[in-house]
Order: structure tokens, then sequence, then C-alpha cells
């Protein structure tokens, strides 16, 4: 099933954790319950690069949003966004992408968020490799998921994104149910007021789900430890970190972007969402590193390819 | 499978809207994947009379940390507690019991929070009735329950009960997975100083988990709006509300507490947890009303006996 891995320390260490944990006869067999794999989204399942997605859906929806108000266009952070500036883009940091989004969405019911997030991922297109964004998801990641679940592992997705733009796309692109995924969100408030009764999205973040705050929302949403943690950046080694700190086998997997040639390769200057402690105190911690150019033999299942 | 329900209209609604929802052939089938269930639990799926089971707890936690600490013993609200005196209880609130059980774990690693509350049901009984704690639930409704996933719903807990206390009896007692409970919480915090990554339960509350808060929750936690919801109370009213407001088929059920014999008959002078509301407003918003007296054969399942 993981075919799209070549064979080698990383894959043998996927399948050799696997086999011990489900193994009937074995000392480390794991109830399926107890089967928690946890996977950062962005730049684990897929591509972060040169922004993570959720940047070009905030652009796209402050474009819309100016239609109807342009002074938005003079007011930063707005015009900054508008005006694609790379370098700006970069420095605001993934907790004020959250903040903007949520801002961007106030007072809209979580209904119509899911249409504008649905219509968004039907068209819109990374500007690199010209597949649909919800399409520019990693090959060998998707083998994995299925993987795991094929040996009764509930897999979950955790991550800095926003848990409702995730919800609107992670089932089909990676077999992930909406209640599976955790992510960054907006407070809501439940409305009844015009006999209809629904949830709002208030401008205010209730939870950036990035660096301790994936296991602390590991434990308000699972309540019980992973087993596998999947990350690719230091926003996910406290999640890694709790994910091996239990007993029994435990397994985290850091994926390394070495790969310049079918997709980029970047690490600790990438500022939206840098790895450096990860990756320099990956042996120390236990954490097994995951090189994209040599464990991978593809990386979109079609590289090179401008498929949509 | 639902033998311990009377035929009779509350049981007709259920089975009615299961049959409808699950209808391959009919124009209200419900995909399986939206077949969400959320259950009350403190007087929808176990008993709270005189007292939720999470101030039995509060309580005993309180008496284990005044041997510790006995100046707690002339502090309020500790003294009040610790005298047991019924009024006090009563008037403290549900939201002050899960500030004090926050407050009362503070600094606890969620370990060892779970090897108290486990040791804690392991012994703990009912004063009336004298079974454990955790079977001092309702037959009806695990069978209700079992009758729901056999139809592929996923069942759900969203309680104003402490969630990790929740999560430590319900699998056993209702099938219900540990994250599929929904609850009120403390903040955690994520440590890994000695070396050893985990999580504490911090003093302060998260969030309290009723009234407008529980479909809030459901939205974070599940991200779907469920087609049946189960309560018993004023702060169970936005869950069913909320539930109700959907399109499609939907189903909101409230448990009236009207049988002395084999339970407690109470409902709007139950200061701990009112019903007012939900039962005067019932037909108004469309939500079924459950005599206990009249639709259920059986409470326990061995009503009557003292069984442990």
């Amino acid at each position: 099933m993981l075919d799209s891995w070549r064979d080698g320390a990383a894959k043998g260490a996927i399948t050799a954790f696997v086999a011990r944990v489900t193994d009937p006869h074995g000392a480390d067999l794991v109830p399926r319950a107890d089967r928690i794999a946890v996977f950062d989204n962005d730049g684990t399942l897929w591509c972060e690069q040169p922004f993570q997605v959720q940047v070009f859906f905030l652009i796209d929806r402050i474009e819309a949003l100016a239609d109807k108000d342009p002074t938005l266009k003079a007011r930063q952070p707005y015009k900054a966004l508008l005006e694609k500036d790379r370098a700006t883009l970069h420095s605001v940091g993934k907790k004020a992408v959250a903040e903007l989004t949520a801002a961007a969405h106030t007072g809209m019911g979580e209904d119509e968020f899911e249409a504008i997030a649905r219509d968004w991922f039907a068209a819109a297109k990374h500007p690199k490799f010209g597949r649909l964004f919800k399409r520019n998801i990693y090959r060998p990641q998707v083998e994995l998921l299925d993987y795991l679940r094929a040996n009764d592992f509930k897999t979950y997705i955790v991550s800095g994104g926003g848990i409702d733009l995730i919800r609107a796309f992670a089932e089909e692109a990676y077999g992930i149910p909406r209640e599976q995924v955790i992510g960054s969100s907006a407070k809501l408030k439940f409305e009844a007021t015009d006999g209809k009764a629904r949830l709002m999205k208030l401008g205010e973040l209730n939870s950036f789900d990035d660096r301790e705050a994936k296991p602390q929302n590991i434990g308000l949403h699972i309540g019980r430890r992973p087993i596998l943690a999947f990350g690719n950046s230091d926003g996910d080694l406290a999640m890694m970190r709790y994910t091996l700190g239990g007993n029994g086998p435990r397994l985290a997997l850091l994926l390394h972007h070495d790969d310049d040639a079918r997709e980029v390769a970047y690490d600790r200057d990438f500022r939206l969402s840098p790895l450096v402690e990860a990756l320099d105190r990956a042996g120390e911690y236990g954490i097994t590193v995951v090189s994209m150019k040599r464990d991978w033999n593809t990386v979109f299942g079609d590289d090179g390819a401008r498929a949509t």
C-alpha cells in the first residue's frame, strides 16, 4: 500500500512500527481504540509554499470583501495582502493569518462559510504547480493514511490552519472526516433570533493551534495520547514530543523538504513556519526524519505534469 | 433492541425517525457520516439526584485534599461541601461545581487524574440506590445508544460535567469512546520540563459546556449539525434547537423525570439544573417529551434491587 515510499529507513520504521502495535501475539499490541495517529497539514500533507493555502484563501476573501468596501485597499494589513507582497506576507506569521481569517468572516454563519470554502476549493489552483489546491497533496501521505486506517488506526489532522477551511476538503482529499480535524478556530456564537437556530462565526480567535496548543487541543478533542505523529516544522514539535512521551511503542516522523526538483527545498529560513529545533534535535528526541528527496518515489503522483 | 421502551408515542417517534433517515430508497436518507446523535449525560443517561455525580466526586476529592491540608475544613466553599449541606450544594450551581473541580486538580497530570477517577468509579456508590455510580445508568438509554449505533449513527455525549471525569467511565458504561465525549473542561498546559512530555491540568476553566456552549462546542469538536439530540433540562435546550434547526429530518427528545417510584420526580425546582422553558415550549419547538414513568418499562434494569 505504500508504493510511493522508497524502501529505506523511513518506510522500514513505519512498517515495523505498525507490525509491532498490531501483532495480536506480540507484547506491544495496542488496542484498536488507542491507535491514534495525528498529522500536521501544511507542509506535511500538502504543499505550504510559497505560502500556506490559508493565505491564498485569505487574499481571495479580502479581494472579495474589498470589492464591497474599497476602503480596505488602503488599510493595513489588507493593503499588503492585496498586493501579494511576498516579504510582507512571510513576515506576518501564521497566527496573524489565523486572526485575519477570523476577522474576515465575522458574523458569517457556519453554512455560509462552508459554501464559500467549497466554492473556493472547486476552482483555486496553486500558482506554481497548476493543480487545484485540494489536489496539490502528497501521494505518499495519502497512502500512509490509508495504510494506517487499514490497520485500524484513527487518523486526525492537527493543524495551525483554520479548522473550518480544512473540514471543507479533508474528507475528499485525505479520507479524514470533519470530526477528526483539529485546527485553529474562531469563537462561535449560538443564535436563534429569527427562529432559525445556527452557529455564527465571531471575529475573535478561540485557539491558535500551533506548538504547545497542538497537544493541548489533542487532550481536549481526543483525550488520548497519540501513538504516531507526523509533522514538518517546529510548530509540530510539542505534538511529536507528547506522542513520544507515552508508554509502549511510539513513532514520530518529521518530513524534511529537501527536494527542490519536485517541490521546494526549505527548512529553517521559512519565516511563516520554520523548522530548526525539530531538525537539529531529532536524534535526541527520537524523531525519524523523512527525506522528501530520498524517501518518496513521487511527491504529488504526477510530478511535472500540470494536471488539474 | 429497545426492549425497555414501552410502545407509545416516544418509542414510535424514535423508530420512525431512524427508519426514515436510513431507508436507502427514501427521499430522507441521511449519509452515514452525517448521522450524528448527541446526548446530555446528567439526568439523561444517568441519575443526577440528589446532586450530579460530579458533586459527589468533588466532595470526596476535597475530603482527600482536606486530609493533607486541614485548613480547608474552615474555608468556604469547601466547608459547605464537606458538610454535605443540601441547600448549600443546590445553590452553588453547575458552573461553580465545574470551577471547584478544576481548582481541586490544579497542577495534576492527565494520567494522574485518570487514575484517581477510575479508582473512584470502581468503588463509589449512589447513596439511595446503592449501585456503583457507573452502573446507576438508564437501561433504556443504553439500548437506544446501541440501536442508533446499529443504524450507523455516531453517538456523542455533550455534558456540563467534567470531560475527563466522563471519559473515565463512558466507554465501559455507554460504549462511547473518549473522543466522542464533549464536556466542561479545564485549560491544559503542555510540559516537557524534566524530559517527560505531558499535559497538566490548570485550575482555570476552559469551557463550561452548558446552554449555548453546547452547540458551540459541537461546532468546534464535531463540525456537523447533529440530526438527533436528547436532553433533560434547559441546559440542553440550545443543543436541541440547534439540532432541529437544520434541513431534513430531525429529532429532539426531552426526558421528563416524572417517576418518583422508580427514580425521582423533579423538573423546574431542581436548582442545580432546572427544566422550565424546554418543558413549557416543547410543542412550539418540536421537541418530543419522553415520560420516564410511562415510556420506560424499567429505569435501571434492576429497579428496586440493591445490586452493585
